[in-house]
């Protein structure tokens, strides 16, 4: 009989995107739904990002290949313009640019592990980070955090409970989707010895960067001192600049092996979209205040999604210090079937909410089933609507807890 | 020790791209190359496409993210205003919109088999199936054809003989990069009842569709008759309309299970580059005519390269009737230090030319290795001088064999 293959057969579907064909049902029958369940924000794209490729298309003769690597022009201007003015002190030759953040990270899990490997990584965590482990026959085990203490990184101790031979590398988002959590000089410096004890790669997914709400500077994973080998930088210019569909980001290393396994694995799919690339080179132009308006409207947006959720009775989320997410504990039976239950069943003046819930963020059992994440990506004005959509549904939901 | 993975680490480095920075220094030493090794043509994109894009990004608000399907315009347009027209009808849910062929394929590769599975290939095929097949722990086994016979598809006896219970899909390219052969009708209908009966995928690789030089219409794996559950379509935009940097292509199946499976692998990486899907949207209004003015041409380029080829003492090429690209056997003993040697040590008037040992593109022992792929992607004038070139230093290669 014929049949496809047993991986991608077992290959478990995007839980973000599971709900998406209920939430089209409810917008079928007329109803508006406030969407606080993906990372996409409203954000206008730079005009110079827009305006680049603007401009190379009025010029252009055809649409061909780059370099493997990127248009050395733009990684030029990516060590140029913006990591170095980040504290980022790289050559040209330590990066490389990827389609997102999602091939960066996909590549980064591929050089750090083989099949059968063990990663470590800090709970709770971004769902696609399972999807790609799978992919790759790779065990991520999770370090648990508890909710109610922000999400704070547990003693190193707890790290090492879950070292084995088989462990390549500890993985973390900086700041985390989906918690917002930001992690601490201290955390950092932590964890970076920790890698570098035991001979481990740290992977650090810091698209995030820009969206930190605290007055010390962001500490990146390129800051640990002596962990110059072992960091493996995940970025992409999506969220930065509002350019998600650019589908242009980087991997970044010292490490010289890792960058050369970088260049085989980008040579097998020929180069990174070009347009993109264009948009992106553009978008380098863009003055560091537009990140200051950005986080300033962040802020407003958080602090209202932060304050109103904490109020809603038997709802409890701590303050994120960066992203645009929370994960919010909820008095309810199953995060999912309310999630569920807000599109098919529940209204106010025909309008609902969609939030995601937070189960397939945990690896450790019994954790999150009660959990949401919540994108606080709409304008305040929508974003207080939502809240109070959200707060009069759990005052009715059947399966309240308490 | 910190080590990166076994699997990045033997990953072998592109056999197409390893010549570059040898060419890289003679252009840095003032000497011109022809390229006659990549295949990257020279031809307009069509002004719809470009265009299209301009629109979109003028009326542009943020560059969000679409469907990982692609964005459903797309998908429609692309169902009815191509494949329709081509004679492939297939529902929109029968496709999905990819990073570029090399995605397909690769997605393609990943349903079809798992690790430790085989795929039937025939032989010589683009070599960057060895390296998906090497990632994804998949065993090519080759069909060997013969360069004097145009490389024939052999009996299907020699397909039988490569069966093993492991065994799960042939793969094909059609019209063939790097022969240029185009697959009879009869061919194909062999191969697909080969597939039917021993329940194996038929992986079709057509991004080269438009380009075939006979009067009969082409021959899809589409079209074979009760073939509709194995076949898996291969597709891309880029070199259909000059598009190499957009990063558009497409699966295409009318298996359900499949497409399932390809949606999963969809997800897990967002969505398909948005400015390279509008480009696409546009290039759909790309009237038929300019395949055919752009097939004259390469008709001209291919008729020009060929006889150049075949009029050199000891080389030999059969005509090529599709693609543009033909492998060429060439009096040395081994093509890949002859192709080095062009870059380092021979010029003609401060001029060399650059082609590709075709080694990698086989698998069978002892085959290949005196053999280049040559694109045809230059102009006449330009193709002229590179094949004086290559005649000159045929003459005078201190590795020649007869």
């Amino acid at each position: 009989m014929l049949k496809i293959s047993e991986k991608t057969a077992a290959m478990p579907a995007s839980a973000i995107r599971k709900l998406v064909p209920v939430a089209d049902a409810a917008k079928a029958e007329g109803v508006k739904v406030y969407h606080l369940n993906v990372g996409a924000p409203d954000i206008k794209s730079p005009d110079c990002a827009v305006n680049a490729v603007i401009e190379q298309c009025k010029n252009m003769h055809h649409l061909s290949y780059t370099n493997s690597a990127g248009l050395i022009e733009l990684r030029k201007d990516l060590v140029e313009k913006y990591y170095k003015k980040v504290g980022i002190n790289i050559e040209v030759s330590e990066l490389l640019v990827e389609v997102a953040g999602s091939e960066a990270f996909s590549c980064a899990m591929q050089i750090a592990a083989d099949e059968g490997d063990e990663i470590i990584v800090v709970e709770p965590f971004y769902t696609n980070y399972n999807t790609f482990a799978f992919l790759h026959g790779i065990t991520l085990k999770a370090v648990p955090t508890n909710i109610r203490e922000g999400f704070k990184v547990p003693d190193i101790s707890e790290f090492e409970k879950l070292l084995t031979p088989k462990t390549k590398a500890i993985l973390l988002c900086n700041p985390c989707n989906p918690s917002g959590k930001l992690f601490t000089k201290e955390e950092m410096l932590k964890i970076g010895e920790f890698c570098r004890k035991n001979d481990l790669f740290l992977i650090s997914d810091e698209v995030y960067r820009e969206f930190c709400y605290t007055d010390e500077p962001y500490f990146s994973a390129m800051d640990i001192p002596g962990c110059e080998q072992n960091v493996i930088l995940v970025d992409s210019v999506s969220k930065r600049y509002n350019l998600c569909g650019a589908r242009i980001g980087c991997i970044i290393s010292h490490n010289k092996e890792v960058m050369a396994a970088a260049m085989k694995l980008a040579q097998s799919r020929l180069c990174p979209p070009v347009l993109g690339q264009y948009a992106t080179l553009g978008a380098l132009d863009t003055p560091f205040s537009y990140f200051d308006e950005v986080k300033e409207e962040y802020i407003a947006r958080r602090n209202c999604a932060i304050e109103a959720l904490n109020q809603m009775p038997g709802v409890y989320t701590p303050m994120p210090m960066g992203a645009f997410y929370t994960v919010a504990e909820l008095p309810v039976d199953d995060a999912e079937a309310f999630a569920k239950w807000l599109l098919t069943d529940f209204r106010v003046d025909n309008e609902t909410v969609m939030v995601t819930p937070a189960k397939s963020f945990y690896k450790t059992e019994g954790v999150g089933h009660n959990h949401v994440r919540i994108a606080y990506v709409l304008e305040v004005p929508k974003l207080k609507k939502a809240m109070h959509i959200l707060a009069e549904a759990l005052k009715v939901y059947p399966g309240r807890t308490n």
